[in-house]
């Protein structure tokens, strides 16, 4: 009962936040006169669109990894819906940096700030594992299924990096968002493994 | 359960694609003056509420038809999960699309692109479909009830007929567009037979 | 399960509607200068709040009655899922032209606009009603408790009424729409005492 | 069933209503030039970005102890549809005066009317948490849980003092909001154990 209304939650949370980035990309705004009814407008949203696709992947992540922690734990505590709210919020705050990095074609500054959201979104999944196996006792099958969690450390440590980069080399900093993307289109089949064996 | 979930997030997404595209529909802006005050701003949304009503179509089709086929599922696997995710992907550019075309009056290019972006949707809901049958087997009553999809097939092949013919009449391409979508009003029988068989 | 998801997919597109209007209260927004800090920009918003308090009552009135009519239902057909989303069309009109209202603070047009898309929401809501008793059979418990429909009768000849006398007296039209409303904010209590008696 | 519709439609509405206020948080919009793409971009919506945590950990607030109250009923009465949409309806304004607080970086009047919304919200909440009550005797557990609501009455409190004091002191007056808003976010414990004993 109250697991199912926890992800019900998260669920509508998550699914107004990808489709509220679609209010963003508005294709005929950013191009004046004529153009706005050709190509022209389309190539003017390239980057919002680039934006886009990427926190539409994250966002997808983190809601199919949600997913299978929640699969994974069988009650819900006080601290568990709280640590699940901190993660929503930093979530909150990637329509906001999408539209931001989109509509500067990718400045250092936004770049930065996006990943330092991604960051303290990745601590915040981190914070709320932690407090569902700490519910569940050590010998939990999320324990089990998490392991080493090396993953969500090669994330961290990602996001750490991309931060200052975004300073030095945008470009560089953009494929480390990319490649942790790409890392975790991968579901998570320790869980699922776990789950089944 | 994990099904479930997936339904519940998809319809999440899907109503709130359909509902976004409200906000667009904003009367008085197109009028100035007085006539932002009287059936002048109706006329002056005319073409946005046309490009509405065939979106809204569009979208109350494929959650039917997607509510129709996961009924048919019994068991759903990562793989099932991320093509649900491209499905919801292509969806999400609906209303982006459907306001560049009521805002440009149905011209070429935004129709192509309308119709590319229907063409992208309509091949994520076919890999679904395959992927969904692919898990339960060739004897599975999505298998059966599917058939030889001549539905989509011709689906298929109209938008992809749509997007070259959208600058040489828009008006063919609107007529392929508005005549998928009647074609699909009428839900798939086909599924609802099998299951009751 | 199929109940469920229709529930589910109507609750999320009204909840969804409800709250877009919320966007266009744009408190500062109307009120230029130092006044967008102070009282006046509240009365400026005066006309909208007062247009978003009724369509607020009008949704929340759709979503309980709708509640109660599919509480009575037992099984869902193709034809009930299109009936469906053939009301959650005309209740998707009611933000635009709740906006259209406010900002042209109650002009006869807007009046009349929005008493067509009641009506044809009413409408739609009737061939709703019509096609679920049809789905359970003459003896169903739903035909026992909606009777001779003598308030929804009532209803659809007020919105007939409301739309030409807001060209003779916008304020008579506004005191049918809210008579309306206020008729309806008691509970359809006919179901419940046919559903637990 | 029933009682499951009215939780998901109050999820709907509260996931909706935090994701809205996000639509607000246009970083590049306040900064002209080429400070829209810097830090002090970031700095032009620190205000902004205060209202929006605030009011984001307040519907945070309502939606877990809603969540623990609605846990804690057995049946859904009519009174009890109309007394949680009257509870949507308050806190369906806040991402309205949010966005006029941040706006107006914490005027007098925002402050105020924001107080005055909790101040319904938290009355309607109130009138809520009584209609379940009634509805399930003097014994029930709700009953048991709430106890003498010291909590609740300080919050009401702590509003209505927010009102006047936001002309006379704005900071005593966030701090007071700020307050109440760290007393719930310890949740309500109360409940849990009633529940749990």
């Amino acid at each position: 009962m109250t697991k199912g209304r926890l992800e019900a939650f998260s669920d509508g949370v998550i699914a107004i936040l990808i489709t509220i980035m679609v209010i963003e990309l508005n294709i005929a705004r950013g191009t004046p006169g004529d153009a706005a009814h050709d190509y022209r407008a389309l190539l003017g949203i390239g980057h919002q669109f680039f934006a886009y696709v990427l926190s539409f992947a994250y966002l997808g992540i983190y809601w199919n990894n949600h997913h299978h922690m929640l699969h994974a734990a069988d009650r819900v505590s006080a601290g568990i819906l709280w640590a699940n709210l901190h993660l929503l919020f930093w979530l909150s705050l990637v329509p906001a940096t999408t539209a931001w990095m989109g509509e500067t074609s990718f400045a250092p500054w936004p770049i930065a700030t996006y990943s330092a959201v991604l960051l303290c979104a990745a601590c915040a999944y981190t914070i709320l594992q932690a407090a569902i196996i700490r519910a569940h006792g050590p010998e939990s099958r999320l324990r089990t299924a998490v392991g080493n969690d090396r993953k969500g450390k090669v994330s961290l440590l990602a996001y750490t990096i991309a931060i200052p980069m975004a300073f030095v080399s945008p470009v560089v900093a953009g494929v480390l968002l990319v490649g942790v993307a790409l890392l975790w289109l991968i579901p998570d089949r320790r869980i699922e493994r776990v789950l089944e064996g």
